[in-house]
């Protein structure tokens, strides 16, 4: 860029290449820390490196972590017999959010998409199975495993092809609701999700009433 | 938050005081470190460390740069009869970017603005009326100085402010135009802009003619 001196132009750069980040939000970021206190460049840049050295994937779950193990996997007051699936470390942020949830996680980091040539091998499937497997064997098998991919085309194939391969190692396998968003407007929902909520409409009892 | 391990939670918080980088944002950005190749967070991390270690102000013009001079006060291609005073760094890189301009530039950092406690003594107008002053009584005083601070209501006032105390030492002070920006909608426009367009109106001449 013209007049740009090069430290400032590699922080714009950089700043640039963060999903969502465009060049003016990252100029504009850059001028802000070459003013505010020396601190806050600083702290952002050790934060940086904190969690590039001390934020490990939990052996187990696959979420972040400190440890081999994250806090959800070794928390004793956790529901065992149910195991809820999900794409990514945020799904499993959004869901404790709700506090509705009280079993285990695995985190696939990601899904299905030969769009993308993503198979079942570059995800953390095979240790899905396996873990459903082994509890399976050991005689005390999952009573139900919760499939919370989104609700994309992705997170659709990669549901369907989880549900056929879990379902002789577990008692249920479900899959979350979609349906009209809790605030939205009929009027504004697209044809699928309608069709998707329709075909998951339930009976009115008591206890559904809000 | 819940379930948030602490070296994470401490960079979505580093994110989140970024200007314009919202809760939501941060956590999106922190995932995305997360599973980025290693060097993405690094090489950030690292332009971060260099743009506070190698960035200082001009001593003359007050614009960024990585020596004792900036490269435009050092240019010996400019012109030296005409000066542009700007609030921010940020606005030299935009004036820059048109090629419109020749001459040097003094960057106020900030604008005159009593409502958040910043009076003239907060910003560089010392240095510029010296400036200023020096090079009218060594005999070769500015032919113009172009005050291009925002037009708001801080930027006018620091126009105004400036302008009184530079005409004694300058051929000419000037301001920006005010109007209807290019690719804009009178419709749309606010009274405030319109009545600055009006006002500033000019003959159509063969030379103004797009």
């Amino acid at each position: 860029m013209t007049g740009l001196i090069e430290p400032v132009a590699r922080l714009i750069e950089s700043f640039s290449r963060l999903p969502g980040i465009g060049p003016k939000t990252a100029q504009r970021l850059t001028y802000h820390l070459l003013r505010a206190p020396d601190t806050e460049a600083r702290t952002l840049a050790a934060a940086l490196i904190a969690v590039r050295d001390d934020v490990v994937f939990c052996e187990l779950c696959f979420d972040i972590s400190t440890g081999p193990r994250c806090p959800i996997c070794l928390d004793p007051g956790r529901d065992d017999s149910r195991l809820c699936v999900v794409e990514e470390p945020l799904d499993v942020l959004a869901l404790e959010r709700t506090r509705a949830f009280k079993g285990r996680y695995h985190v696939l980091h990601g899904a299905i998409s030969p769009v993308d040539g993503i198979g079942p091998e570059r995800l953390h499937i095979r240790e899905l199975l396996e873990r459903v497997a082994e509890r399976s064997v050991s005689g005390d098998p999952y009573g139900e495993v919760v499939i919370a991919t989104n609700p994309t085309l992705e997170g659709e194939a990669t549901a369907m092809y989880l549900a056929e391969r879990l379902r002789e190692h577990v008692g249920q396998v479900s899959r979350i609701a979609r349906g009209i968003p809790v605030g939205g407007d009929l009027e504004y929902a697209d044809e699928v999700t309608l069709v998707r909520a329709l075909q998951g409409r339930h009976e009115l009892t008591d206890r559904s009433a809000p």
